[in-house]
């Protein structure tokens, strides 16, 4: 997003929309302090919510575990996402939402979130519907990263926190090989998640990803895939997976909010079957993924 | 603090010396966004900061470990911390400076830090010289945790960060205790620091303390007590030990830049040799400690 473009967006930052350039938090809000903040990364399509429902749950579960205690209703929440799109003119959009427990100066030991801080950025985000550009910069490279997930007695991987230091560490190994989405790898060795999605393969005999028993995010389109191959007879695994495994797979894929479903085209240099040509089994989901939603959010009219 | 003793402070934002109130930064910046962002906590002893040369070389690793090259001369920062000192007219402060890759819109991927966000906290920490009272809030109640640190792989232990969870999580495990410090350990369940502190121990034998091998941030006041110990041919010993070392140890005590020593009354309920009377080698410690800051920094007119 150009300097220029981004003049122009309004966020919404305690309860008021205002322009981007204005929109700030205290040096002493614990999100920037401690990186003390739940956050939802979030997709309008048609000036509607994906999944809201999956996101707000999962919100409440980080701030849970967080010990985060808002007190605003998850109406309250929508309500300010859905000002922040209507003040941006915005029906197809990318959305961030993150709570902190607010400034408090002092110690690290978090007090009663009295006065949190709530932020709403929202950026357009085009889709253009069935047969449409996806909106990912084309099929991923993947390479496995020296930088594990931290185990979830340290930082609990189905907490979605503003601590993505763990992330930007894997990334930065991507710098020298050309790669643009880290494979990352549980304490144990085995395949965790990408630095900012969840990984999917296949293999001839299901769809596989890593089980949420290992440290992942449980990631909502993640979860839309499962559901969209379990309604269409497509037999899914969630289990433990070592790197080879993704390596030898026949295809494989990522998903966010952001990228919906992104083909991968390489895993540690190493061509996917196919040739860099999208799998079979990930053009299909691609195509029902995005049949859904023009259903559900367009009400079908660009089918 | 109170609020109205904060709103008489001044902070330094980006080159600017600001009231606190509106010492901000935005929410794109990637300090906000994703707790990128390395610091120090420093103390100031009579105008001049506490080895000031051992935190700068700290910075500079952690922000090497992070691929963030702010481009700012090790006496740019050091000037804006006396700014900041200067404009709350403070000689014995508490002070954090912190160095963010400044505002980036967009994806999780650093670019340059073209344009670093730098903030200078400052806040009154009275220190009265030698017998004065104690800067922490008397002796600590420690409290083996089941959050544990991370792995260096997953987040390096020797980098100093705005990624402060793993610390909160502790922190919030003691509400339900009594305790006030956390006893954290290392993946493989021995012991490494508190959430906010080093640990030293002492058991009859040595001054010991957990080895920089293991998930442990190089205490800039760890390192200056070690200094001191082997000075007075007292031996220290850094290795690798148990929680029930560290429950049969004859007296415990923990560092930091703000609490300087602060001795341990107990570890898990269990009080510590000598009835909550501070160990003898934590005195004189303490002690030796006191009489170097005013040597030091205040040119021993108060011993």
């Amino acid at each position: 997003m150009s300097e220029e473009s981004r003049e122009t967006l309004r966020y919404h930052v305690d309860g008021e929309i205002v322009p981007a350039s204005e929109a700030t938090v205290s040096v002493e809000d614990r999100g920037f302090a401690y990186g003390d903040a739940a956050f939802e990364t979030l997709r309008a399509y048609g000036g509607e919510i994906f999944r809201w429902a999956d996101h707000a749950a999962r919100l409440a579960d980080t701030c849970e575990t967080l010990g985060l205690d808002h007190g605003l209703a998850e109406a309250d929440l929508k309500a300010r996402i859905d000002e922040t799109l209507a003040a941006n003119d915005l029906a197809d959009a990318y959305v961030k939402l993150s709570v902190t427990r607010g400034v408090q100066p002092g110690t690290l030991d978090p007090k009663p979130a009295d006065d949190p801080t709530v932020v709403v950025i929202a950026k357009p985000l085009p889709r253009g519907g069935v047969g449409s550009e996806p909106v990912h910069d084309g099929p991923a490279a993947l390479q496995t990263t020296k930088t594990r997930k931290p185990a979830s007695r340290a930082l609990p991987a189905d907490a979605k926190t503003h601590n993505y230091l763990n992330g930007i560490l894997a990334r930065l190994e991507l710098r020298v090989t050309g790669a643009d989405e880290a494979l990352m790898l549980d304490p144990a060795g085995n395949v965790a998640e990408g630095a900012t999605s969840n990984l999917f393969f296949a293999d001839g005999t299901a769809l596989k990803t890593p089980s949420l028993d290992g440290p992942i995010l449980p990631g909502v389109t993640r979860r839309a895939v499962i559901e969209i191959a379990e309604e269409e007879g497509i037999p899914v695994e969630e289990g433990t997976y070592t790197p080879d495994a993704v390596r030898e797979a026949d295809e494989a894929f990522l998903t966010n909010s952001t990228w919906e479903i992104r083909p991968v085209e390489t895993v540690d240099g190493l061509a996917a079957d196919g040739d860099g040509v999208e799998g079979p089994l990930t053009a299909l989901l691609s195509r029902l993924f995005d049949r859904r939603v023009e259903e559900r959010y367009y009400d079908g009219e660009r089918l």
